[in-house]
């Protein structure tokens, strides 16, 4: 059972939305915390932005995001500066989106060398100020342009090499549903799951892969094992329901936190109760998992 | 070091030509074996189909392809037929696509059980005729509805629960490359590699992924390692280019094999020598690899 009190609204769910747009959106709607997104904070200004959540009583649960370590030199420059926000802001976990082959390099292996020698350098500052770095493992047809660290197992072998309290893994049922080892992955993370992000495979994947995203129960994900084993892991933090997706960002956001509201409580709320994450009534009306382009029941 | 003798061409990169004119084409261009397709099997008529392949002194590498076991009760019986069409091809693998999820179904547990389950079955058939089955693992974007079996350690441990002389693994570059695991998952495969595909990974992936392949060093994926450990296993088979991108289907067929073999020998033809598969002067120059959108030198 996840209970709405730790369900969290990652900006980019509401993407037009400004910052203070964002925050008053949660207020409103009763969420207690918000994963926050560098574009937007810097936008308002790091100060204020960390004054507008406060004020407001919102728990911030992440900063998206640091990372891609493979596009070169200033890539350092940029994740000290994301460190220091993340410390300013107050949040759980710094995102770390670590980078692809890089320009013009096919080397996987070097790609991985680098991404942990860059997350090396940047352990003592997360040390210095207290944050906590996430390694997100992204879906493997990210692995070219966006991600060389592509599974749980990968992100958690990584996290291993340095210390518990400063890098962990961010589970995102998106990057990670179709793992055949991600219960025997989540079972060894124990106390190293620094984020949980949520959100739907929806069939089929649109022409921009980054946007293939849903609301919870919109798409093929059975959440209530992966939530059960992350729950199993020793995880007791926020739950962002993070959504890229074209239609989710033109719906009003009103209309779009009510139904993260819903589908949270629909997907989650039933976890280690037994009777899973299935809601099955609404799955066969309208935008329920039809894999394999089936019409109709299974 | 995998030479021309061991080219094979899927039919699935000519997509265009039926049966005849791909089996001329393989002529024409002395490339010794051919990866067919059940439909232009179907379409030439078995017995003539295995008739042309036999005059015209091609191996057959491939039958292309048994599977989709979670469709449901249907299945079986089609996967009946492809092996007796392999029997009768005298291909060296029925190339396995498991299946999604299946219709309105959410349970990837409960479709893998299928999955072993209906190969369970169809064993002794293969066995009673003399094919080999080749499970072939799919990219995970696929996995809602092409293939639960994501993984190539997905795969061999399907594979190994049934006598490797039947059971096997499919290797295609596409599918696999992005894995860290993909070493260690080939070298405990063993006698167990019943087919090796090679394309290439190209970005940005086109509005159908499924259509996102192309020809070797066109795009990220680094060919030297993973043939090195193909070969370190054991494999000494057939290994087929199969692309699935509709500008090469569109370009003329004779330009396409003169491609296929050019690049074959470019990026498989070092292998073992030290030298890997950079072809390094090739990638600066156009179609080359471009991980990050990078222009230019890495």
């Amino acid at each position: 059972m996840i209970g709405l009190e730790r369900l969290s609204l990652n900006q980019a769910t509401v993407k037009h939305l400004t910052l203070e747009q964002a925050v008053a959106l949660c207020v409103r709607h009763g969420i207690p915390a918000i994963g926050l997104w560098r574009d937007r904070v810097a936008e308002a200004g790091l100060a204020r932005a960390a004054s507008v959540v406060r004020s407001a009583g919102l728990h911030v649960s992440s900063l998206c995001r640091g990372g891609f370590f493979t596009r070169g030199a200033s890539a350092l420059a940029d994740n000290r500066a994301a460190v220091i926000e993340a410390a300013e802001l107050g949040a759980d976990t710094l995102v770390l989106v670590c980078g692809g082959l890089g320009p013009g390099r096919r080397d996987l292996g070097l790609a991985r060398r680098i991404v942990a020698d860059a997350i090396g350098e940047l352990v003592p500052v997360a040390q210095r100020l207290g944050v906590r770095l996430g390694i997100e493992p992204m879906h493997p047809m990210f692995c070219a342009d966006r991600s060389v660290i592509s599974s749980l197992g990968e992100a958690a072998d990584l996290a291993a090499t340095f210390p518990a309290d400063t890098v962990g893994v961010v589970v995102d049922t998106y990057h990670v549903w179709w793992d055949a080892r991600l219960a025997a992955d989540l079972a060894r993370c124990g106390g190293r799951i620094a984020g949980f992000q949520v959100c739907d495979w929806v069939l089929p994947l649109p022409a921009d892969t980054l946007l293939g995203r849903g609301h919870l129960l919109d798409g093929v994900i059975d959440f209530g094992p992966v939530a059960a084993a992350v729950t199993a892991a020793g995880y007791r933090g926020y739950v962002e329901v993070e959504i890229f997706n074209a239609e989710v960002w033109d719906a009003p956001a009103d209309q779009t936190a009510a139904t993260v509201r819903a589908r949270f409580a629909a997907a989650l709320g039933e976890v280690g109760t037994g009777a899973g994450a299935r809601a099955d009534g609404e799955v066969g009306t309208g935008a329920g998992a039809r894999a394999d382009g089936g019409a109709g029941a299974g």
